[in-house]
């Protein structure tokens, strides 16, 4: 047993917090696999998930973390030898890319760093300069868990239309998905990438590649694709073990049932609505803070700011020092610095991060701001007065709310997603 | 399902918190009640909770709640027709009078009203009045949950002892046992009352009555004692189902095992100053709170203020407006006001109350008083600014920690904590 | 950790084996008191509750065992001095004497051995002596768990009635309710006694007292009945912590609720016939194994067996050495015999029981029948054979099954079962 | 809520059923994965996995099912275009070799059928006209779970020895793992595969693959293995999240922990006999059915019979109904035939399979056994009587015994079993 004596806030940028419900359907005898409800229950499951995908297309479900999906959506449709062209805004961008060079794919990247979004005009000289058409995908990043930088999807989808590249347009969501907007048909996304551990709420296990028709035809072409990774029958079953390629993940199942329904019981865009409420009082909070110290948000154009990771520096030692002091003092886990200097750098101590991701509430974020408020105190860090002030000015303010209000969406559990996978 | 977008927090004063690992040890297959683990763990669950309580005495657990354990208390010492004292500064003390009156006993009121604790001196002067001894017993409260005074029960035996008195000093801890100091038999108490829904972290279900070798003297001079609360057999058994006149709580035993783990891993010493260090931010806030506003701590005296609820009142509507802003906003129950204005006068809606006992941290605790903070706001009662800094102040107090440190005591388990009961 | 090599079978008269389900239930944060989920469950509770006991009348609950649920009853109907009729038949029957004793009553007992129901015409020769009427109430067990017996408490009735005697007939359905056909209004039952570890398949922790006009106007005129056991407002509530005299067993009542939505989901007289079946399939076999040796059902009349707990004889030290190979061997744990011998008699080793009440199907029971099979074989008792292909054919019979078929009473929730409780 | 009217039993091959406390240790909060218990568990843990192989070797941990865990073996030793030999004796043999050909492998079949082990003469032949060592790896099957088939693997080293090839021997112990006797090291096994939920205890969701310095240094020659199926990092991480190529499977590490503390506190060689001593109870039960009926095992040599799961032929349809019967009446789930007949061939219904492995013991086989009795009864097929008495005399038989005795093992939970590893 570990030690606590309260309820212990893990507030980093996944695993995220798993709510009670969704571990107590786990908590379950194995059932049976032949028939019965488990069975019965996929094809209401996938329509729900593509429901929070905002997509009429197809789900693949794999046993896996979100590595393997990763690895999953680009094994359907990328061969050894062919190009993909990486926009890379933080360390998880770099690692898409480094997994489709493990898969045999040519790689370019374009890297911007790690506190500025995709730039639109760079990225449209590259699609440009590919005039035979050599770049296979693109392989985007909604949000870079790193950084906390999130780049504009639809914008990338404008260039590729604009340039007239036939690239598929590939979407790495795993930290956004359920969390922050996300619209995979309308933005005209192809293949998009996620996993259970954050917006979805359910513990590591799952990864999710969602594809649209025109992906489906590319899977079609390729010469040959892996058993495991092979989206067709998992997209398109005749029998219950093909979803899962092979033994199901019963009890991964059961819980994604219970955080599908709590997701679409309050409501897509109340999800999202009060994500971004939670996360523009930890902004403001925080800029309160840097207004009397060193503690700087990561990304300065809040247009670009993820509204379920915060990533911030505040200079070594204090990052380290900081979640030290939280996690003895309060119960509280913050997220290391990822991606911003290498572990063995002194100025590795410097960075940290916030999740606030999937089932989080006022209650949860401002115990966690005020925690911190109170770890700067007892650790001298300079920083401006009154944060958990103006945090309640923003989550105060009339004619929003963070309670769940009319679902906008009925649930559906309707019996498939899936008209025409490959 | 009740849906959530968040996890809630709990913070009214009982049933308080549950940990997790209490919650998942009660998760079980029904147990061998002949033999084996939940028979032989017996022994040291009644040895640790005689440590929670500072005694060497004895110990009767009933399947019951609070109100049972107060009955049980007296049904064992004073029959029908025989005078008991209360000293009442609050519902809970009159609530134990009028148990005393359904058995049967005569009942002396000592009302202190409901933001003062007891009076020695009008203690005194009524023990005093009592020439011919036929006040068996003083029915004190430790900690008035509705009122949130705290009561010296030290002083008590000083009054008892001074004038000379020979009745049983009962003592209900029910809000107060392992929250704060409580030293049974280093204060002279005879006979102690609590309950598992509150600092010992258990769901209600269990009720807990201690008594010293002189209450069991009492207690063989008795004509007749019910068997159901008969406290003999229960402390003294020589079978298992006598601990419990019957069926063993089963589930609530391997509960109340693990959370009287983690009570000594952390210390009884470092729990106590725990929630006093966590009372004290609550305090301070509600100061600051107050100085901009109407807004108020119902007990002005520290001293006796209990460490585990903080009764307020800030007008009405207010109180009401506020939980239920509270409650919707932030996902956080407070506690309504308790026996300060009838339920039916509109001046109820005025008070509440904050629970902060047993599994709690400053995570928790701030992230209450923030969520007060951004409710005040909204809901546009005028308040000090400032209350969360104040709060931090308290808890980055340099040579405190919430941690737990060295326990310091070590954890026994011994057969038994029993030598004479009769 | 209690080592087991695969899931253990209590097979023990109680507590019985608990629902993954209501487990799952249980598993929870507390809940807001004040209002919401638990708070507006109460009324449907209660109401299916009463339909369980098939009853219009009223029910009270309490934190307590059987034990507590039997001094409870007792508590709101006989006085002090007032004198009551025990026919009993075992263990239990003379412990309710003894419930009824301590609390000052005047207890005369009919004994009936432990082999035998209840005689209705010494019942009726009894009843007929008390020409004054002073008997207040028959205190009856409809299933004595420690012989097994079950009694005729239709025919009961009948003797009070033929009499013209006014004496509340009290019956004790712990052992039986929710598994042998009961029926309080129809039956004429005044008060009857229940608990929620056994048919109710909930841990032990909830005592029920159900009773009926008759009962609530002889409380009425009580001079005097204790706060906790007075089930005026336990039974037409208020508010909702009347229903408990104080603090809720908020948890149980999240697995008492999905227990009775179980039963109901099944249908009662579907739960009445699975008992049946498979204590007629218990029977056979037992009858089997006597036929080559020493093993013998202690009731010999098939329609005084109870259908939820089996007592035998078997001969020392047999009964013991085969619990002990069965739980060390087979992970089954057979009831110890209860008020057959004295503990210290080494006759005391010839007995034992099965439980078979509540959660409870053909695998459970033919896999505890095949393991005493086993035991008999291993320990060299001799015995008949052909035990379980005979068990198999009463419960492979056409016309009947085990399986859930149409639920024969509606689901209600009803808002109350209460009409003029006092 | 699936209702049942008892607690079902999965008898399947897979998923086995779930230990309570496994499932209580999956019950958790998302944990801190940067420091604290689970970082510190892990070389326990992998430490504990190689014990239960036998191995001195190393271990990757996969999220995956076993099909995950085939690709990821043959992902890190074979190339594509390279070949690799088949010996199969079922469905699962096949299905691995499917694994290889969609890598791309040139796969060699030998074809046993359905109803004989490996024929060491055959695959001799076989290794010996590949004079020019083209053959890479040979994939064994230990036990197919489709035919209950159980391979001799020491055997099969023999022959490679004896033929002086250089291939690897690659063996499927997803269905023997911790059920049948397996020395990796011992019998010169270079890569081993396993899943975590058959044997092991665990829900679905973890691949192992086990592999020794020879496997590793084929590993070293691969010019290029995808980045989530190369075991280099996971078996010798230098940080936290290389042991599952990103996130880790936070609560199924916890489940998994407990697994192996059960199966080492018990003792792998305990563990082994278990399983033996229940597989011979059912096969003796099985032969007396099938004397007087068409029920018959698959596997007529008990040498190679699996002691986890049992291939039965009982001719269509009572396959399907016999299931029926007891999913329906018994609460019993059996497995399908797989690999026997197709789906749509009216034969498939002559097929069914009992698995037994893992959490299991007497009572659990008794009472499937039991439970099949009883279905062939009410359905009127024709069997041998006595079938219980036959099984209950395997099982009662002096100097052997069921119950956990001394472990042959002591736990370790050294820091790590990895050497050399590339």
């Amino acid at each position: 047993m570990n030690e606590t004596t309260g309820r212990p806030y893990l507030a980093i940028p996944g695993p995220s917090v798993m709510p009670e419900a969704v571990l107590r359907a786990m908590h379950r005898s194995a059932p049976n696999i032949y028939e019965g409800e488990l069975v019965e229950m996929m094809p209401g499951l996938t329509a729900d998930l593509c429901r929070v995908a905002r997509t009429d297309g197809h789900v693949a479900i794999y046993i896996s973390n979100g590595h393997g999906a990763w690895e999953a959506a680009l094994a359907n449709v990328v061969a050894p030898g062919e190009k993909v062209l990486v926009p890379a805004t933080g360390r998880f961008g770099h690692g898409w890319g480094e997994i489709a060079d493990g898969l045999g794919a040519e790689v370019d990247l374009l890297d911007f760093g790690k506190q500025a979004p995709v730039d639109m005009e760079r990225l449209e000289t590259a699609l440009r300069a590919d005039k035979s058409h050599e770049i296979k995908a693109v392989l985007a990043t909604h949000v870079d868990t790193s950084t906390s930088i999130r780049n504009d999807i639809k914008a990338m989808r404008a260039v590729l239309d604009r340039v007239g590249h036939p690239a598929l347009l590939m979407v790495d969501c795993i930290a956004s998905l359920a969390c922050d907007r996300f619209e995979m048909d309308a933005w005209g996304v192809d293949v998009m990438v996620a996993a259970s551990q954050k917006g979805l709420m359910v513990p590591p296990g799952l990864g999710f590649v969602f594809f649209n028709s025109k992906a489906a035809e590319v899977r079609r072409g390729m010469a040959r694709v892996s058993r495991y990774w092979d989206w067709t029958f998992r997209a398109e079953p005749e029998m219950f073990y093909q979803y899962f390629g092979g033994t199901a993940p019963t009890h991964h199942l059961y819980g994604l049932r219970t955080a599908l329904d709590m997701i679409h019981a309050e409501g897509l865009e109340a999800v999202w609505d009060r994500h971004e409420r939670l996360a523009r009082a930890i902004w403001v909070a925080c800029d309160i803070w840097g207004q009397g110290g060193p503690l700087a948000l990561n990304v300065v154009d809040e247009a670009h700011r993820s509204h379920a990771v915060t990533s911030l520096r505040i200079g070594a030692p204090h990052g380290t020092e900081l979640r030290a002091w939280l996690e003895r003092e309060a119960e509280v886990t913050l997220g290391i610095g990822l991606g911003m200097a290498e572990p063995g750098d002194p100025a590795w101590h410097g960075f940290f991060r916030m999740g606030h991701m999937g089932h989080v509430n006022a209650h949860m974020v401002l115990g966690m701001l005020a925690s911190v408020n109170t770890g700067l105190q007892a650790l001298g860090v300079p920083h401006g007065a009154g944060a958990l002030d103006a945090a309640a000015k923003v989550l105060a303010e009339k004619g929003n709310s963070l309670a769940a209000g009319q679902p906008n969406d009925e649930p559906v559990q309707s019996v498939g997603c899936c008209q025409d996978c490959g």
